[in-house]
């Protein structure tokens, strides 16, 4: 297991209905990045703003046997890459908000949005799986999405259950979350690598305009790259995943040891 | 009930072991602040850096009965202010780092502080008492202090509460948590008033430098005042208490209601 590794967001525009390309620009920038872990936006393959959920379930992949799967598989085996991208996932009747990392190996996890935003919830069905960090050889990671920032339990569990790593795909369109996730990193002491996409849509009657400024957080909350509002780039820096587990912040205080659970009961009534 | 209200922070450098001077200093700021409530630092009676639990003893006040508490009912009384500061508190043979909140009508709520910071647990017995929020004639308010802030179970316990206004009594070193409170102001839609102390202490071998930029918070994160690092000041803001039950961010969002509490079984383990 490297000690250093090296981490990306590929931050571009998806092109509305336009999985094919979509994806090639994903193992594009997944060759240009050289990185042990790319991780791209959410709903990267599809685009956003869908009219409704049977034109979502026409561009939602299936991820168990699909051939989109098998593509990415091969993308990250030829790259040496651990791939994150967030796509619309069809399974039954059912379409999600997920997330699906891709090992080298060909190991795939999802994640399928808890929180769903706005008009997602007309679109998508919620997600109905446990939160779960996964162990790779470059680190234990965990997967969230989006809207998922702005409840604090999300981050807390994937902490809780080991994260060292955040991967999070992401459609914004203001900046509070870039500035909140600041408090996520340093409540938890995990690494946070908030891949956020570019350009505008307006489909459903109204304008949607993503903000891009992906960014990668340290375990303390530094600031370690930061992409622009608008440019498609990707964005790297090395990191020591081991970091993350030291959740001393004073010589006597741990994030996680030193919680007061006894007190936190209304926390999951 | 006022719809509008005027709150403050006094931001201030008590005296390390000037009990009566520091209390003078908070009765004359919460004269001049003319405010409905302000917020005071975390052991503004005190000073902070006790050699040990015996000299913080020493330093103690007894709330149930000590005359302190009665000239702060009548301070509060006179100006028509409800008061919050920080003090170490003396309970038989403990010595809890709390926080006190007087109403003009005389009425007092005790928070014992449940995370401690560093040295302090050497110092300080730990908080025992639930988080709570009392109802006051200018809105539900909630106690917490200083480290609390790095917790995220805090603010939210207090906003299931029904907080609408959190006061935060602080002697900070660093200033993530004043960056950090645009989180817990956002993520709970509740104003906040972190109030820090300025100034340094030395008294044990180190040097502590207090940050001041004591900051008041809107229910969405917008900063609605905030103090310099080092001068001793009251910052004020007008805020409408009600609007932090408002907690739809989008037309189908909900801060509290939207939670998967289902999915969260961790966080009280």
């Amino acid at each position: 297991m490297k000690e250093i590794i090296k981490v990306s967001c590929g931050q571009f525009f998806p092109k509305f209905g336009d999985t094919a390309g979509n994806l090639e620009q994903v193992y594009r920038m997944s060759e240009e990045a050289q990185s042990d872990l790319i991780v791209f936006p959410e709903l990267a393959s599809s685009g956003y703003d869908f009219h409704d959920h049977e034109e979502a379930q026409s561009l939602a992949l299936d991820l168990v046997d699909g051939p989109e799967v098998y593509k990415l598989a091969e993308a990250a085996k030829n790259t040496g890459t651990h791939i994150v991208l967030g796509l619309p996932e069809r399974s039954l009747d059912k379409v999600y908000n997920s997330t699906v990392l891709i090992e080298p190996g060909g190991q795939v996890t999802i994640y399928r949005k808890l929180h769903l935003f706005d008009k997602e919830k007309d679109i998508f069905d919620p997600g109905n799986a446990q939160l779960s960090v996964v162990e790779t050889e470059i680190g234990r990671i965990g997967l969230m999405l989006c809207f998922d920032w702005i409840f604090p339990e999300v981050t807390r569990m994937l902490a809780l259950l080991g994260a060292q790593i955040i991967c999070h795909p992401a459609n914004l369109v203001l900046d509070y979350c870039q500035r909140a996730m600041f408090a996520r990193a340093v409540e938890n002491g995990v690494f946070i690598l908030t891949c956020n996409r570019i350009g505008a849509e307006a489909r459903t009657g109204r304008e949607l305009s993503f903000t891009g400024c992906s960014q990668i957080l340290s375990n303390r909350g530094g600031l370690l790259a930061k992409a622009d509002s608008d440019s498609e780039e990707n964005i790297s820096a090395e990191i020591t995943p081991v970091a993350a587990d030291d959740k001393m912040i004073t010589e006597t205080n741990h994030l996680i040891n030193d919680r007061r659970t006894e007190f936190y009961g209304g926390l999951v009534k």
